[in-house]
C-alpha cells in the first residue's frame, strides 16, 4: 500500500471540496436553519401560555398544491406546542356540506376560540380555484366567492383575529415527482386522488389562478408564498412570520377594527316615530285570512323543500310586541322536519370566545329548510351597543359586516327577511301590566324587561339607525306594527309568502 | 207539490238514520275527541313554563310505516307549545354519516338539553330495522345495534330524561292507498322515496321485524303503537301519554337511576399502591426507541387512515404525572391531518345541561382518525363522584354506563385504549415545587392542583375502584409507571403499536 504524502492529502482534500462547494454550503445552510428553527420553536413554545391568558385567537392558512407539503409543514410549527392550544382542521368537503350550506360555512365553523390557535389544511383558497377549473361553478359564482372571502378574513381580522396566510410552491417537475413517488408504494398511493393527477395535467390552469387568487385576496391580509421544495427553508419562514405576527399582536393588545362603510342598495325605511300603528283586522278578516295564508304556506314549504331554497327569517321587536305568537303563526303550517326556530339568547362562553357572527354560522338552515331565527345578530347593533358589550367601533363597523354576512347568505340562494315587531310604549306597558296580573303569564315578563323599557329613547335611536343602515335590497327589513297582533301577524305571512312565491318562481328544481 | 205528513217525514228521517248511525257516531267521537285534544293543548302549554324551571328534558321519537302521519302527528302535538321549547330532529342519515360514526352518534347529538322537548321524526328504531332488512348489516351487528338502543335509552331515563316511545300503525292497504295519492300529484311525488316503495312490497317482513324491535326493546321504556288510520285518535292517545308522563315526572322530581351491575368480562388490575414504579430508561434507550417507535406509529396511521379504523385513546392521570409530554410523544409522528386532542376541562353550561356522556358523543372521531381524550368520561367516577358533582347513585351507575358506551364504540370497530399515567406521591410534590420555582412553568400549577393533592387517598380509592369495575378486555386500561417519564412514554407507544399492529391485522381494508 503506497502511503499518501501530505502534500497528496491536501490536493485531494482541495478537489473534494472544489467538487462539492455547494453541497457544502447547503449543509452548512441547512443545519444553521435547524438551529434558528429549533430556537424559534422555543419561543412559540413560551408564547402559548400568554396566547393563552390574552386570549388572542390564531388562524394560520396553510394552501398551496397538492404534494407540496402542507401537512408536514404543520407538522413542524405544531411540534412543540402543547396539543390543547391548538388544532388542525382539514374541513371535509362532503357532498351533503357541499351543496346544502354557504361554501364558507364549514372554514367558518372551524376557527378557534380565543387564546387557540387553528391551523386549517388547505381551505377556502383550494374550494374557490378547485371549483372554478372544474366548472362546478360559474365564473360569476367565483367573484361573488372571492369577495365572501376577503370580507370573511377582514371581518375576523377586525374582531382580533391573527391570520397568516401561506401557500406553497413547488414546480410542475417536482409535483410530478413527488406524485409519482407517493403512487410507486402500496401504503402512500392512496394519498394521490384523480384531483390531484387533474391538477397536475391542468398546471398552467392552476398556476394562473393560484396567483390572481392571492392578488384579488391580498388585502387586508397579505399571502406569503413559501418554496415548497425547500422544506427547512418553508418551515424556517414560516415560524418567523407566525412568530411576528403574534409578537405584534401581543405588544399591541387586541385589534379592533375600525368602522368602514360600503355602499349596499339600501331601502329607504321609515322613522320608528312616523309608523303608523293603527292598523287592525277584526276578527273575522283574521280566522278567514289565517287560514287561506297558512294553508298556501304549508304547500309553499313543499316546493322550497323541492328546490332546496333555504329560508332565513329574523324576528326582532320590542319587549312583548308579539314576536312568539307571530313565529308560531308561520311555523303552525310548517312540515316540521323541514324548519327550526332558534331562540337566541345571550351567548355561551363558548359562544363569546369567538367571533360574534359564529353563533350564527353555526345555527344556519341546509337548504331547503327554513329557519326563524327568534332574536338575531343585530343583538350587536341594540342590547350589545347599549349595553356596552362591544366596543364603539365594533357595533359601528357591525353594520357593513352585517350587510356582507347577509349577502353571503342571500349569494348562496337564501331568502333573508326580517322583521322589527313594533309598538308603542303605551301598548306595552298594558301588556306588561295585563301579564303581571295574570299568573299564568307572569314567568314571561322580567325585571329586564322593566330595565329595557327605561332605555326606550336609547334603543328607538338604536333601532333607527340599524332599519337605516341594514335594510338592503337582498336582505330587507319589514316593520310589522303589532299593536294589533292579528294585523301583525297576517301581515308577516303576507310577506313571507310573496317572497317564496318570487323565490320559488325565479329559481329551477 | 205533495205535502209530507208528519209520519212520512219522521220516517225517512229515521230511514237516514239507519243509513248511517256509524257516520253519525264516528262524527260525534270525533268532536269529543276534538275537544279532549284541545283541553290537553292547553294543558301542555301551561306545562311548558314548569318544564322549562324544572329543567325536565323530554324526548319524544315517533316511529312507524312510511305514510303513516309521523309528521302530522308531531304536528298536533307542538301546535301550542312555544318554538323556544321544542325542536323536530329528522336525523339525515347521510353516508358520511352513516359509515363514518357510530350509528347512534346523529340521535345521542340532537338529545335535548334540560328543559326541552325533542321530537324525533323517526329515529333510531328505522334505522336498525331498514339496515337489517336491506342487508345493510348482518343479524349480529342487527343484534348489537338493539342492545345499544336498549342501554342508551335507558341511561338517559336513569339521566333524569323522560322519554315516550310512539309506533305509528297502518295496514298495508292503508299505505298503498297513501302512497299512491301521494304520487299522484307532482307536488308530493317526491316524498315517496324509493325505500318506501320498498318498504311496501317486504310488508311483511317489516312487520315481523318491527315487531320482534318492539319486543326486544321494550324495557325498560315501553312502547306505545298507534293507529295511524284514526289521525284524530292518535293524536289524543298521543298527547294523552306525553301529559301522563310529563304529570309524573314533575310531581316526583328528578328521576335518577339506581345503579346496577352487568357482567362485563373484566381484566385483573393492580391496586394502585401495588404498582412498582421503579422502571426507568437511560437516555440512549429512550432516544433510539422513541426514534424507532414513533416511525413505525406514523406508518401504522396510514393503514388506519386507509383501513377507517377509528382509534380513541383515553389519558387519565395524576396531576403532574406527565399526561401532556406522553400525549404530544404520541401525536408527533401522526398526520396532523388525522387526529385531534381533545382536552377536557368542566363541562360548559350547554353540556352540564345534557347527559354527562353527551359532550364525549358529540367529541367522536370520524372512522380512520386517531381522538386523543386529556380526561375523559371518567371524570363521573373521579372529580365529579369527590366533589359532589353528581348524586351517589349517578357515579355508582356510571361504572356500567361507561362499559355499555365503550363496548358501543369498539362495536362500531374503534380501538379503545385507557392509559392512566401514575407517580407516587413523593414525585407530585417534586414536580409540583419545581414548577413552582421554575417561571416558565409555573402557570401549570394552581390551586386546584395543592386541593386534589391533599385528596390522595380519596382519589386512590376511586381510581382503584375505576380501575376494577371498567378495565374491560375490549376497552382495557393501562397503568402507566411515570416516575420516569421516559418510561412511561416508550410503554405508552409500545401499547399504542400493539393495539393498532393487530388492528390493522384483522381488518379488511
Amino acid at each position: 500500500m503506497k502511503k499518501e504524502t501530505h502534500g497528496e492529502k491536501e490536493t485531494k482534500k482541495a478537489a473534494k471540496a472544489e467538487k462539492d462547494p455547494e453541497k457544502e454550503a447547503r449543509k452548512k445552510e441547512n443545519s444553521a436553519l435547524k438551529a434558528e428553527i429549533k430556537e424559534m420553536r422555543g419561543r412559540l413554545m413560551a408564547q402559548q401560555q400568554v396566547i393563552r391568558e390574552k386570549g388572542l385567537p390564531i388562524i394560520v392558512l396553510v394552501e398551496g398544491w397538492a404534494a407540496a407539503g402542507k401537512g408536514s409543514l404543520i407538522n413542524e410549527l405544531i411540534s412543540e406546542i402543547d396539543p390543547r392550544n391548538y388544532n388542525v382542521t382539514s374541513p371535509v368537503i362532503t357532498p351533503e356540506a357541499e351543496s346544502r350550506y354557504p361554501f364558507l360555512y364549514p372554514y367558518a365553523k372551524a376557527i378557534p376560540e380565543n387564546g387557540k390557535i387553528m391551523f386549517y389544511d388547505s381551505g377556502w383558497m383550494e374550494d374557490c380555484v378547485r371549483k372554478v377549473l372544474h366548472r362546478e361553478i360559474t365564473k360569476d359564482e367565483y367573484k361573488k366567492r372571492v369577495r365572501a372571502v376577503t370580507e370573511f378574513e377582514r371581518q375576523l381580522r377586525d374582531g382580533g383575529y391573527v391570520i397568516l396566510k401561506l401557500f406553497l410552491d413547488i414546480s410542475e417537475k417536482e409535483q410530478y415527482k413527488r406524485l409519482a413517488g407517493l403512487r410507486e408504494s402500496f401504503e402512500t398511493a392512496w394519498r394521490v386522488t384523480d384531483d390531484d393527477m387533474w391538477q397536475l395535467r391542468e398546471h398552467k390552469n392552476f398556476e394562473k389562478t393560484y396567483a390572481s387568487f392571492m392578488d384579488k385576496t391580498g388585502d387586508p391580509i397579505p399571502w406569503h408564498v413559501l418554496d415548497g421544495s425547500k422544506r427547512t427553508l418553508a418551515a424556517r419562514d414560516a415560524l418567523k412570520l407566525l412568530l411576528e405576527l403574534i409578537d405584534k399582536a401581543l405588544s399591541k393588545g387586541r385589534y379592533v377594527g375600525k368602522p368602514f362603510k360600503e355602499s349596499f342598495p339600501l331601502l329607504n325605511m321609515p322613522k320608528l316615530r312616523d309608523v303608523d300603528l293603527s292598523p287592525a283586522l277584526t276578527d273575522e278578516e283574521y280566522d278567514k285570512e289565517l287560514k287561506r295564508l297558512q294553508k298556501r304556506l304549508g304547500e309553499l314549504h313543499n316546493v322550497i323543500y323541492l328546490k332546496k331554497i333555504p329560508v332565513i327569517l329574523c324576528y326582532e321587536g320590542w319587549d312583548a310586541a308579539g314576536k312568539g305568537g307571530n313565529i308560531r303563526r308561520i311555523a303552525r303550517p310548517l312540515d316540521p322536519r323541514g324548519f327550526d326556530v332558534m331562540p337566541i339568547a345571550s351567548p355561551e362562553p363558548h359562544e363569546k370566545n369567538r367571533q360574534y357572527l359564529w353563533r350564527f354560522w353555526t345555527r344556519l338552515p341546509r337548504s331547503g329548510h327554513v329557519c326563524i331565527f327568534d332574536r338575531t345578530w343585530y343583538g350587536r347593533v341594540m342590547v350589545e351597543r347599549l349595553e356596552g358589550f362591544c366596543e364603539e367601533d365594533d357595533w359601528k363597523r357591525a353594520y357593513n359586516e352585517i350587510n356582507e354576512f347577509e349577502r353571503q347568505l342571500t349569494d348562496w340562494g337564501a331568502v333573508v327577511l326580517k322583521f322589527w315587531i313594533h309598538i308603542d310604549q303605551d301598548t306595552q306597558l298594558q301588556r306588561f301590566t295585563d301579564r303581571q296580573n295574570t299568573p299564568e303569564k307572569a314567568w314571561k315578563l322580567t325585571e329586564e324587561d322593566w330595565r329595557n323599557r327605561e332605555k326606550w329613547p336609547q334603543y328607538e335611536e338604536a333601532i333607527d339607525e340599524m332599519l337605516e343602515k341594514t335594510s338592503t335590497k337582498n336582505a330587507p327589513w319589514f316593520i310589522i306594527e303589532s299593536n294589533d297582533k292579528k294585523y301583525a301577524r297576517i301581515k308577516a305571512l303576507r310577506i313571507v309568502i310573496d317572497a317564496l312565491e318570487k323565490a320559488c318562481r325565479e329559481r329551477l328544481a
